[in-house]
């Protein structure tokens, strides 16, 4: 999922504070006036360039919609990306912020997350970098801490031994599962909106797995 | 999984009621003393030619096995298999009984049984048969009104439609998963004892699935 280095990223970020929140630990447990609403937040972990977080923002503007993203390259990419979505649709549901997963407790107050996107994270397939996999028991603890009980969690990925592995850290954390899918583009499920991964995958004819975990 | 209809399998199960419990629901309530002592049992529902149930007593004495299979013509076969073994080991911990995996609740008293086993059963693809697959909430039903809690149901199968219908199942039921594979043969799970297919499949480099659902 790297790309890469794109110089002008960091001036893109810097100079677009209204997409990029600069210091968002200021705004932890204060998101909803953040916002100016009381809306649901949802969170999108590993938001890349930015195409699942637009979309979701757009199709559902009840909701709160922040993308995190750690890579300066993609987040810049994300940037322009929101700011044409912004220049022809009125959004003021959604942000980004460049910040690591393993921060989020910083980031966010005990339960003001309702909902945490994972698309396509990083499926780290060597067993001795098990602890980077967001959904290692360590980042669950994380999402656990953030999470407004009942929470989910929603997976994407085209990893099968990343997905294998998800459901059972899941499953082993407590978390009760829910509409596992292990061919999403040929389920019942409605209302897929893809990342930009995902199209590329689709048209290829992978296979994409997804599913949901309920923190209780 | 049908075989062709054998005219002696009729005469073979009559023929050793020691191998095949004749009126099993006779038993509701007493199994610890049909089998004479008060080890733990598990069940195979759909034991089929009985290579995993026979194999299974003969590793685990400690456990009592039953073997669960409603097709005349495969339970004979298991009735063969289960002669020979019981003259080669003396095998005290095993029968089998001829019954329908929806009628178990006239066989075994609340919390009777330690353990299901569903190995390869029929994955009924269609779904308008779904209500035939052994994991359907019917059938869960049936499980919970038997099994003892925690209870444990240890699925493996061949079919990933069937085994992304089970877990959803399991799960929608309150069940706790576990030990979720993708691919059996290649895990780290050990000690596994296959049935006819799974041997077969194997050898043929077909994926097993499996997973452990806990009833709480």
């Amino acid at each position: 999922m790297r790309m890469r280095r794109k110089p002008w990223a960091e001036k893109e970020i810097k100079e677009n504070p209204d997409f990029v929140v600069p210091n968002p630990e200021e705004w932890k447990g204060r998101w909803h006036h953040f916002f100016g609403n009381d809306q649901a937040i949802h969170i999108e972990i590993g938001s890349g360039k930015g195409q699942f977080i637009v979309n979701m923002a757009k199709t559902y503007p009840h909701i709160n919609f922040i993308g995190i993203e750690i890579q300066t390259s993609v987040l810049a990419v994300a940037v322009r990306k929101l700011k044409l979505a912004k220049e022809e649709f009125s959004l003021s549901n959604i942000c980004l912020i460049r910040e690591n997963a393993a921060r989020l407790k910083e980031v966010f107050a005990s339960q003001e997350v309702e909902r945490i996107y994972l698309n396509f994270s990083d499926p780290w397939p060597k067993r001795r970098h098990a602890k980077r996999r967001l959904t290692h028991p360590a980042f669950l603890d994380v999402y656990s801490s953030i999470i407004k009980r009942p929470g989910e969690i929603h997976l994407k990925t085209d990893n099968e031994a990343f997905f294998e592995y998800s459901l059972n850290s899941f499953a082993d954390y407590g978390c009760r599962l829910r509409n596992i899918s292990f061919n999403l583009h040929e389920s019942d499920f409605e209302n897929n909106i893809m990342t930009e991964y995902e199209e590329k995958f689709a048209q290829l004819g992978k296979k994409i797995y997804r599913c949901e975990a309920i923190m209780l």
